[in-house]
């Protein structure tokens, strides 16, 4: 191995630039350049690519985004795509591509290595932690802290007015940034893609709540909940007659600054990512499991699921009266 | 004045707590007893009241809400109803009432004084920052520091996958908090209530904006400007064809602990309040202007206006070049 | 189990009333009674106690400090303490004790059990992160959050200046925060009292972070380095030269609100802690390990230590170049 | 005027950036161009430049510290010095200087005006709003947010263990950081420079609070009283007996994202700066006062003197009971 290329792709997460520095800085330690490819897929296929020096990573741990920019790519979904992008890494003697990102772009990853033979190590980067074969994704910490930050200013303005409020967190196929944020933000009720209760059945908890004299009630739903937080907050306005407002983070859960686990993570995937290339890997998501770093076939993150925790959905529910 | 009411009203602000601590410390120190009305004008007809000493306010600065909660109140727009409030004043021994709120709750108290010879004071405590008679308004400075924080995160990720992101702030009737996010967020333009200029004149701004080789763009609308964010959205996206995403921040905007000036406005306000009542004002809202304690007729709150700082809005536009 | 007393103890964490809330609402869920000792051991052996029902521990989740206060013993050193202290459980008719601390704060648990057959339950509050059975402690995530917001700042004005500075983080006996923080803010070394090597020995590491065209250079000290933050900065300005800044971040690493993280965990333990008592265990401290609750003997968690994790100080080497 | 050069000097204050872009854009807008100097006026003594064009200040905006770094210059002092600083400017044709910077920065700025006919601008920029001839000074609102918070995070844990925590923050000369923060943050005490009331005159306050129930006092104390915050805890303990704690914030109050108020104070003094050059304004320090720009003889900034708010300073008293 002489020299790797790093891309990004899909929805930016926050410590996306902490792995992109730690891959840097790891393989200019072991003699081994890096080129960036920027704008994801997109760019790999167009051949937009920056040489990555360990100076130009500095002071980018901290920030959020994604300095290589990332993008979504229709191309490179056909053989072709793929070919031409093939084309480019070997026109720039690339011996091998980091990708960090999630299970659709670890598919384009796996693919450019059966068709071309480009080792490829996928690093799970997205903020919803819906990945099999690690514990915790990059981004993730940082986007409950941003929605829990949102829920505790909520909790203030819906506590004044005695108000419910139902707040949606990202989460399109998963809950576990809302389960979460439920549990962390002592929320009432929480609605996830993983159970399908109906909504019908936790009235009475609603109001059961108000009469307890709780001030205003706090309602976590991830957005792959069947209706979303306007379904929710719909069904129980029809169902109680009581008022509730609805709250859709959205975007702002992607950005800022990353906290400390996104950062460590993200550091600890980048380097442990050069030297598994250097021993030969391909082919693997990296990840860390019980505090150990594990290497789990490309294909497996996307074939099998990873679920919530299960205990934790029992626990928000005991916490919550 | 033996004995003071203070009572919250209308959309709870970020240093509600801070004015009513001061109100409650400063009248202790006078000798004059406090009494808290809860649920504003609705708690006042009912005669929701509590005592408050120096104690009960004790680590309440730093808290987002309002210890006193906060309703609308239909049966106060009623002579009947107001009657109602003022009898329970007057069996309580209450000499005069401080409401914190905008420019409808100060309409109630007005008409309190009118009807009822009740003394009363409004402090500004809005986050919108529309109220005649005062620079700034309790919560207005929190609330800019939330959508800012906000603006910050979306850039990041706006940043990452060169999009146009349309935010929506607050201010139904006034575009004070929009034009202070957009200078201090670095916006590309802002649109506000108090300029009618519509989006289609500048759609070459964004165009240009791309063409300059900026990574993504902000747009910040407040929401009372015509058609929302949404409706800016659709028409950049009609006009130039380019990706858009929106983004409403809502209610998180009323909430959090608030920054030190809203907390360093809100204590003067409250002491300034008692000082007056002590001095035989009534039916004036304090505020600040020029650094300096300012008297208005509550009737100039809702008559005339305060416009946003064109002078502001001139270096919006200048610096987002 | 009818009745349960819980006390928090030794310095402060946040999220000891996120866990305080857990015990309570798991409690009352299974129709267990909670009494709050106040004030840790001294007040266990003057009687201080209040009762804790569901909604005493509203709106207490996202609160620092505790609301049941802390404070050293010493006369809960002594057997006869220790009597008294159990004298007033039995005379409240309390059936178990739950201890939120540190070790310290377990000796004495262990004793009150060994002597007087009450049963007793630690759970791991700490920001140190230094007690063995548990990967982690409540408070550690948030200590680690506000020293690497700090170092953020500081690296802003160490930049500005092309400074070094040292920075002292807390951890008498342990490195945990201070490695956390130095890969998470990017320094270029970290002092630990895990690892005995000499300023003398990374001179050369510093001067070739200058010469490199690093803008400033961080430091990142523990607390139990022998010499602290003071000691370093000496060694290296006596050994380069160079103009080094000492910041010694101190009791701010205790407060504030916790992060998720300590939230969450704190939110597990506690209602963990409930069942325990309820399976008849005693005499352990409940932890989390590998994602699952453990339970280890309280003479463990003082008489064995948790390493730091030498992966991840190699990876602060590795990626400070 | 064709040209002009801005730089940044003295400590590092967060909303600089900001300030720099204000100038770069207001002139490129107006066909000037902009000359940074580096490392203030050391690197105007050694032709350190860069071209600063409109896309070179992007992403600048929210960041801590200077991009054009800071340093302290011995060489400037003498009319030799500044002699070689200037034509370093004539020889990059530089038309205008303009100096973000405090009264000391001033001085330098003001004999290069005097003794070479250079028009010179000055900014205010420094954290400790100690100039006079503007409301507030670049870095202030910030510094006092950074405080702040530090100060809500003690009282979390000085209240958990009921203690005295006696916190210095910044002002080397003035007391304005101490007197907000005090304010805002519900301090018992404050000490300032410009009040030389002795430490023993305020036992009784501290001995009362804490009788009246008081978890914690929070002590507040300029680093430029006498003795600063070591010495107020020390006479403390001595004349109450009672436990203290000393924090000194130190440097983070320099670092940070910049809040709103000095972004926008920032921005509206740096596009101020290039119409003061271009109306052929020199010599002056733009200011804002009760909501104006204004133009301050740059002799005036160390010469007179601003006092903190003396009603501010009776209401710290008032609200602390």
């Amino acid at each position: 191995i002489k020299r790797v290329a790093v891309l990004t792709s899909g929805g930016d997460a926050p410590g996306m630039n902490a792995a992109i520095r730690a891959v840097v800085r790891t393989a200019t330690s072991q003699g081994i350049e890096v080129i960036g490819v920027r704008r994801g897929f997109s760019g790999l296929h167009r051949g937009d690519f920056i040489t990555l020096g360990a100076r130009d990573v500095a002071n980018t741990l901290q920030r959020g985004g994604t300095i290589l920019l990332s993008a979504r790519s229709h191309t490179w979904r056909t053989p072709e795509g793929r070919a031409r992008g093939a084309r480019h890494l070997r026109a720039h003697d690339v011996d091998a591509l980091i990708v960090i990102g999630g299970d659709g772009s670890f598919h384009g990853a796996h693919y450019l290595q059966e068709e071309h033979g480009i080792p490829v190590i996928g690093l799970p980067g997205t903020i919803d932690n819906d990945l099999y074969g690690t514990d915790h994704t990059i981004g993730y910490f940082t986007a409950v802290e941003t929605a829990l930050d949102a829920v505790d200013k909520l909790r203030d303005t819906g506590a004044s007015h005695e108000r419910i409020f139902v707040i949606e967190v990202m989460g399109r196929h998963a809950g576990h940034i809302a389960l979460d944020v439920a549990v962390a933000g002592g929320a009432e009720e929480v609605f996830i893609p993983e159970d399908a209760k109906e909504v019908a059945g936790v009235l009475d908890i609603v109001k059961a709540s108000v009469k307890k004299g709780k001030m205003g009630s706090i309602i976590i739903v991830a957005e792959g909940y069947p209706g979303g937080a306007n379904g929710v907050a719909q069904a129980i306005q029809d169902g109680t007659g009581m008022e509730t407002r609805v709250s859709i983070l959205g975007h702002i859960q992607r950005g800022g600054s990353p906290v400390s686990s996104d950062r460590i993570l993200a550091s600890r995937l980048g380097e442990a990512a050069v030297y598994a290339l250097m021993d030969g890997r391909s082919d693997v998501m990296i990840g860390r499991q019980n505090h150990e770093t594990s290497y789990t076939p490309l294909a497996d993150t996307w074939e099998k699921r990873k679920d919530v925790s299960r205990d934790l959905y029992r626990c928000a529910k005991t916490l919550s009266i």
